[in-house]
Formats: structure tokens, sequence, C-alpha cells
């Protein structure tokens, strides 16, 4: 059974799926079809999980009414959603019946249907089978285009989730000891994101000693000893469905490498020069090459092995992406992280992170821990 | 940054892979695609999150090599896996390379391909592009073969966490109580449920009152008070992956509503008799049945509105469904949740669930909390 929860204000949602609406044609599609996830919840205020059973919002590019398909079990989870203020018609379906003849009956003969990205092939190629003479193409470059420039509610909803983030960072040192093996840690971590008030744990990444030097390493039974640097990366989801995302580096103990130190103020230089070039009006691309040059400079640019940063919002991971060939022009409102990371293989490894908003003259930082090297007591 | 898990035996993992090329050749499909997920983590013992960059394990049905297709970024995650032992190849590639064109080499010249189920439409639509002579099909029927026998390992981890689960169930007297909101309390249960033993919370209901009589209600602002029936269905995913989902039903004080025990007593009777039914060689409609005629003899069928369970285990829900039309003859290894509900509109709910694994002469229960009315102080 799945956990729905509303929260909307029906003007700004109504305004959202109007604009998604003029966008779809825009990008020359006759319709939307979205499925439950963060595009639902962003147009129509909530979302419950996807099932096996289909639930699909409907929306003509035009005029015609939006349709929201819902299983009949399911439709009680969205009664806190304003439908009727939405001008969004609640078409119900039971066991038996052909939710994508509904869907298709909503939208008519569209010749170009732009599904959501994260439409699961379970239901997107039954709706290509009822939709036979339209195509199918990706939804997401229409929305993508209304999500990553956020509106207030948004801003304040990531500052609630970094600040909650910034209270776990706050407590590393109640857990994160010599003798413990990096999954014992995150399980303390993973209690304290939902303690300090994230409806939902999104992920823990605790990389000791070598680990640390793979940026996507989770946790695992290593035993942290003393002498190590610690990458901890963490994030979870608020019950408004907005994320945090923080990264900070520990040590436990006196760091038994002998370059941390300098090479730490190297990342911690390339993190702050990139946090600070972040204004409306400056490209994706350069906010990633402002750091990618202090680190070069210093003679590590073969150890930065990712992009900058991906925005992110009611999905970890969205637009815009902070990377060298995304010119994109940022605006006010746009929402990413900004992490970069030196991984030196077999030894040890650093990544700083912040979730920053781009402001009307320049940025803010919705996580405020200190960016320093935590040095833990061994 | 995702978290990836490892837990596997190679030879397990081995023969996983070789009944997932039989099946899909036996359902006449070519090929097996299949995007980081349930199914991914099933066959190949771990799997990372999907973002927008391509996962996906590329499987010919005959003799072919398989492949997993891999950003480089995040090939490290999976050197916890046996990719050489399972005979997979691992190709990677990074941002600018087609990965779609690196999925297509590995499969030659398919009429038919199966693409997983959860494989978005981000990643389906771009494989039918490098794909153009190729069908997509489900690859759902496929895998649903393998994936409903749970072998020994998958019986274990499902008591690990259903016990897990129950140890929550055990505490909801610390919580719940008049005067506090659905929402405080499951929160707080939200913090159990990972403090408990799993590494997500993957939902939690907290239906009070008449919110107890919509199965798919989640939380809400509501205050709980004195005489409320509460239905709590909660559940979590282990670090193996696998999940817990249990139904107990709670009376904050005497239930204001002289119907409660009678009709409790009926769904108790009904909840009961369903899983004493379970067996080899019985039908999952047949489980349906007996819990439904109960309820239904004693004058309350239109008021149990769902199916009585579903299949559990990498996902929450999964196959096989034990619902009227369902003629699957149950096998030991299958495990699903026997969950009968009365609802009662805009009065109150109820729904007693067990996650249920048919042995070789019966029946296992991995949730095993007292199934009576939990009457707390009031």
């Amino acid at each position: 059974m799945s956990t729905i929860t509303a929260s909307a204000d029906p003007d700004l949602l109504r305004a959202r799926l109007q604009r998604a609406r003029h966008a779809a044609a825009a990008q020359g599609a006759d319709a939307l079809v979205i499925a439950p996830g963060s595009d639902l919840r962003y147009l129509i205020g909530g979302s419950g999980s996807s099932f096996e059973r289909l639930t699909a919002l409907a929306v003509p590019a035009g005029d015609g009414e939006a349709v929201l398909v819902v299983p009949k079990l399911e439709a009680p989870g969205y009664s806190g959603i304003p439908l009727d203020a939405l001008g969004v018609r609640l078409a119900t379906w039971v066991d038996g019946e052909d939710p994508y003849a509904l869907v298709a009956g909503a939208l008519g003969a569209p010749s170009v249907v732009a599904v959501g990205d994260m439409l699961p092939a379970l239901h997107a190629l039954p709706l290509r089978d009822a939709l036979p003479g339209a195509a199918q193409v990706l939804a997401g470059p229409v929305l993508r285009e209304l999500r990553m420039r956020k509106d207030a509610a948004e801003v304040e909803a990531l500052r609630v989730a970094g600040a909650a983030i910034d209270r776990v960072h706050a407590r590393i040192g109640e857990w994160l000891r010599a003798g413990r093996t990096e999954a014992e840690v995150g399980a303390d971590i993973a209690a304290a994101i939902v303690a300090e008030g994230h409806a939902k744990v999104e992920f823990v990444i605790v990389g000791s000693g070598p680990n640390g030097a793979s940026p996507h390493h989770g946790l695992s039974d290593r035993v942290i000893t003393t002498g190590d640097v610690v990458v901890i990366d963490i994030g979870g989801s608020t019950a408004e469905g907005y994320n945090s995302d923080s990264t900070r580096v520990y040590a436990v103990g006196t760091p038994r490498d002998a370059d941390v130190a300098d090479t730490y103020a190297v990342l911690l230089a390339a993190q702050r020069a990139s946090v600070e070039a972040v204004r409306p009006g400056v490209t994706a691309e350069s906010i990633d090459a402002v750091g990618r040059q202090v680190i070069a400079d210093a003679g590590f640019g073969e150890y930065f092995i990712h992009r900058t940063g991906h925005g992110i919002g009611l999905d970890v991971h969205e637009h815009p992406y902070i990377v060298a060939g995304n010119d994109l022009v940022l605006e006010p409102g746009m929402a990413f992280s900004v992490e970069p990371g030196i991984y030196l293989p077999d030894r040890w490894g650093a990544r700083i992170e912040d979730i920053v908003v781009v402001t009307e003259d320049g940025v803010e930082s919705v996580n405020n821990q200190p960016h320093e090297l935590v040095v833990l007591p061994g």
C-alpha cells in the first residue's frame, strides 16, 4: 500500500499545468502522459507510488480536458489534491478494465505523445499499442523547462531539507570512530536522516580510506581505522518531496597520508570558487570550469573525474547539470549541487558538496556546515 | 551519488542468469535488457540506482555474451559484483558516447527484445531507436517466472525483514496516543523502521478513524482522538533489498463504535482462514476466496474492496497476486501478503496483514505479532 502526500497551492499548480501545456505545444507534442513520481507531484501537488496498475495524468497540449487516470482503489489517496480547482477530471478504473484505453480516449487522436521520462516500460509499451498512430517522445525536455526554475515555495522546501541534512552532518562525531564498519556508521546516519526531519533516506555514502577514492562507493564492511579520511555524502527527502544532498569530509584522528592537508586545501578553494561564481547570467559550464581550473592548476586535474554538480528538487538528480558543454544560462530559482572532488586511487579521496540556489543577484547556499576537514578523535 | 550494495553467491546468480536466458527464449524473445532495480539485483546480486545515465544488463537469450553497460563513473560501485564468475562482460561509457549503441552492439540483430518492466521511457525510447528492427516486449513475464519462486536465501531474507517490522509493531504503543497527529506518529514509526533493522523506509500508513476506511490512505494532519480505531500498515527494505510489509490494527482507548469488536472478529477469522489455506498445489485465487467467503458470510462482502494480497521480495509488490482470476498453482518458495480488510466508509476500517511463504507442506508466516486488536491506553 502506498503513501500519498499532498502539498499544493491550487493557483500555483494551475499555472504549472498551463505552462506545461504551452511548453508541450512549443516542442511539437500534442499531449503529455505523466506517471506517478516527481513530475506528477510537480504538476498536481502530490503523487502516489507507481505500482503495477497504471496511474497517469493525460494532458492535451491544447485546450482539451486533462484527466487523471487512477485505479479506483488508489483514488482516495488523491482526495487531498484539488483536482476540481486544477480543471483535472478524475477517471478511475478497476481490475479487468483497460486503463490505456482511458488515457487514449482522453487524448483524442494525437500525432505525438510526450511520455514522462520515468514512465516505466510496463506502461509505456501498452500505451504505445493503445495509440498506434502516435509517435512517443520523451516529456523530459518539456518538464525540465518548468522544474529547473524553482518558485519561492520550492526554494524554501530546499532550505528545510538542507537544514535537516546539516543537522545530521553536525552529529557525525557521535557515530564515526575507529573500529566500526562503514555499514555500522551508515545505519546510524540513516536513522538520524529520518530523525532530523526527512521522511525518507535516499542514500548514505561512507567512503573510508581507499573507498573514498570511488565517487559512487556506498557502504561496506570495511572497518574504519585511525588515520582514515572518510567521505560522507548523504541525503533524504522531506514529506514535501524535496531532497537534501550534502557531502563533508572527516578524518578519524590525524590523517595517515601526509598530503591530505595540502590537497584538501586545493579542493576547498575550488569548491568555494565555484560557489562564489554562481549568479544569474553565467553558464552552467562556467561554474564547472571555475573549480576545475583551481584543481588543475594545483596539478590534480586528472583526479577530478566527474562533473561539478546536478540540479536538485523533487528528484535528487535533475536539470540543470553543472558540466562542461552545458551552455544553459543560469536564472534565479535554479538549484543545484556544487561538489568537486579529488580522488587518489587506492589511497583516499575527498568531495565537498553544497546545494545552492541562484538568487536575483548571486547565490544562496542551503547547506551551511563548515567546509573544512573535520578531524574527529582517533 | 548512489549506493550500491552487493550480496551474491556466484553459483546461485549464474544459475539465475541461465534460467533467465532459457525463459526468455521460451517466451520468444531474443534478448533481455534489464535496468537497475530489483530485476538487476536478482540477476547479478546488486544494483545501483537508475539515474539519467543508462545502466543496463544486456543478455542474449542464446549463448551470446551478457554485457553490463555502465557509466564509467558508476563502474566502481559494481566492483563487488562477481561479473567474471557470472560470465558478464563490463562495458563502460563516458559522457558523449552512445550507451544505446553499446547495448545494441551486444545483442546483434534481435527481432524481439524483452525490456525490463521498470526500464524508464527515458531509456526505452532511445533503445528502440537504436534497434529499429526489433520489437520491444516486456520482460516481466520472463522475470516473474524466476522471481516468484524464492530460494532458501531469499526466504531467510524475508524472515529477517519480517522480524524487523514485527519489532516496530511491538513498539507502536510508544507513539500512538490521543492528541497526536497521524503525521507525528508516522514520523516516529519511520525512524523506528530504520532503527529496527531496515535500510530504508518504504511506506508508513497511519489511518485513524474514518481515514482507516481508505485502504491507500497514507498520513495526514488528523489529530487522533480517544475511541479511534487506527490501521497501521508499514514496511521497509533491508540492506539486502528484501521488503517487509505488515498491518496491525490498534484502538486508542475503547473503540467509540459499538460494532468494532464483532466486525474485527470477522476480519480476524477471515485472515486466519486464508493463511491456513496456504499450501503447495492450491491456486492463488483460492486463498483469496477462502477469506472473502468468511467476510461475505458475515455480511461484509461489499466492504472488502481489494484483493487479498501481493507477492513480495525485492519489490514490495510483485507476483504472485492473490486475487480472483489468478489460477496460478502455489509452489514452495512463493511469498506473498495475506491482508483482507473491512472498510466502513466515513467511519472506520481494519486490515490485518502478514507475509507468508509457501513451504513444502504448508505455510510459514514471517510476521508473528499477535493478530488481535491492540487496545492502547486512551
